[in-house]
């Protein structure tokens, strides 16, 4: 007999923790969410996380294990896949959490599948978003990072270890700022949030206001302040070009562009269309569509949710 | 009964022709090459290279078209793909020239397979030489032009419309000089041949010698000459980016480095490793090895091969 059973999804964020009920068409049954705890104490990340998921189930009005055909989870990198033993870049309390593990036995040994929150913001937009019946789709998460998941002649892409769609670590400016990861001028290392703020911060930006985040800097420039234009500018302008950078290696369809980030709208995606129209010129690149992730801030979760419920396209491990 | 008959290989560049008879097992029994004739009559090329082909089956001994099983071609793009109708970039004299037809034609009836010289290269490496038992690939043709194909998860990536792999494209320096394709800061826009002797030839290199060539310019670098080293570390180091870049997006193991300019050895190859080394720091790609072709000068010529010898591998059309 079919199962008709939901999927419990879950996004593991350096900015928030989301979770929701997914019914098998990949609509939200119930979702909730909440800041990621700051504090370096892995059980209390764990602990929250939990009352998370209880609070989402309870609300969806599911009240026994049974009642879910698996737990699929999106976590920032990196991590061992498909082990699912997690130490996101943005989240210092997780190193080497095995988050895939602990789900497990939390839900009674239920089946549990973690993968890259990029790799399944691109399985969700592939699946039920933006890249819906396209083959060469590339998903992104501008966010606290910058990540990406790569679908090309309609197969999700991996990789030597699984790392494949790591754009946030495409050189933009290689005599840019540094990079967390060691190198320079990566789009992460100019278009992630907090490098976003610490630019603007450094042009004089909120002084006095050490908790400001890019979304105020997005909301600022909303409202007309010249350096949060200037930062969305500057985002967009790299984003564009490492776009075009991808576009032309993997002659893409559709970059569908997600996190929170995103939300800029016009002042972020106005940029990154210009530098885009400049530097991808061949006839073959001047197709691509870059456009907002159309499931917006639920792209993530509802591709945790396809690890299942499309599985056979997503999920190539066990 | 199996076909133990060879392939006639062919690769047409921008310098030179090249064609060879190529036994089942990759090894070349003959082969032959001229320079590119640069008139403008797409003829007077046609014929030409009929003439090289001649010689080459005449010295392998093939004397009936039954002899082959088949002729592949690898030629530069862009190109209608898989209908073989070609207009290099840098062969001004054909212009969407029907190549597979003609070949057809001249063999009468023979079955043809054109694809991007890149391609071919990467086939090549990834068949016989630095690629092989490798699963994710990047070949790479440096010559008058800069181009690439892509092997990941063990796939010849295709893309949208059969144009992965361009390399050449990868955005290096968003301040750089202009691309012929339109854009700036590109891969070749710095590192194909012409880029560099123009370069070189700015800062008053072999000024009064207009014929002098790319690789005058490295033999220059050789013997000590500093504006030939100057310029091979710039297209080393353009390189080592572009490839840092390529890596994250697509986990690879293995770049393989063709085409006339790979010839210059460590003088290209040091900055080029330096290069990478500074970029790709995330622990999966600082584990990609970069190479010259293992097969040489002759990587193209084997992988036109492969389109028949490994046909259920590297060509996905009829």
């Amino acid at each position: 007999m079919a199962d008709r059973r939901p999927v419990l999804a879950v996004d593991v964020g350096g900015t928030k923790l989301a979770a929701a009920v997914v019914a098998r068409d990949g609509w939200l049954i119930a979702s909730a969410q909440m800041p990621t705890p700051r504090e370096p104490d892995p059980e209390l990340l764990w602990r929250a996380l939990c009352g998370l998921l209880g609070r989402v189930l309870a609300s969806a009005g599911v009240r026994e294990v049974d009642g879910l055909s698996g737990i699929g989870v999106g976590c920032g990198g990196p991590m061992e896949w498909p082990a699912g033993v997690v130490s996101p870049l943005n989240i210092p309390a997780w190193r080497s959490f095995p988050l895939r593990a602990r789900l497990r036995e939390l839900f009674a040994g239920s089946p549990v599948r973690v993968h890259n929150d990029a790799i399944c913001l691109v399985a969700g937009e592939h699946w039920r978003g933006a890249g819906q019946g396209r083959d060469n789709v590339l998903g992104m998460v501008v966010s606290t990072g910058v990540g990406g998941g790569l679908i090309v002649d309609s197969r999700l892409i991996g990789g030597a270890s699984g790392n494949a769609g790591h754009i946030g670590h495409v050189v933009v400016d290689p005599a840019g700022p540094e990079c967390s990861c060691g190198g320079r001028g990566c789009l992460e290392a100019i278009a992630r949030g907090p490098a976003l703020v610490a630019w603007a911060r450094g042009q004089g930006w909120r002084a006095g206001q050490p908790d400001a985040t890019a979304r105020d800097l997005a909301e600022d420039g909303a409202g007309g302040n010249p350096l949060g234009v200037a930062a969305m500018r500057r985002a967009g302008r790299a984003l564009g070009i490492a776009i075009a950078s991808a576009t032309h290696l993997c002659d893409l369809e559709v970059v569908s562009v997600g996190g929170g980030l995103s939300q800029a709208g016009a002042l972020l995606f106005g940029p990154l269309q210009e530098a885009l129209h400049a530097h991808a010129r061949l006839d073959f690149a001047q197709r691509v569509q870059v456009v907002p992730a159309a499931l917006g801030q639920d792209a993530c979760l509802v591709g945790a949710a396809a690890l299942f419920l499309a599985g056979d396209r997503y999920w190539a491990a066990d």
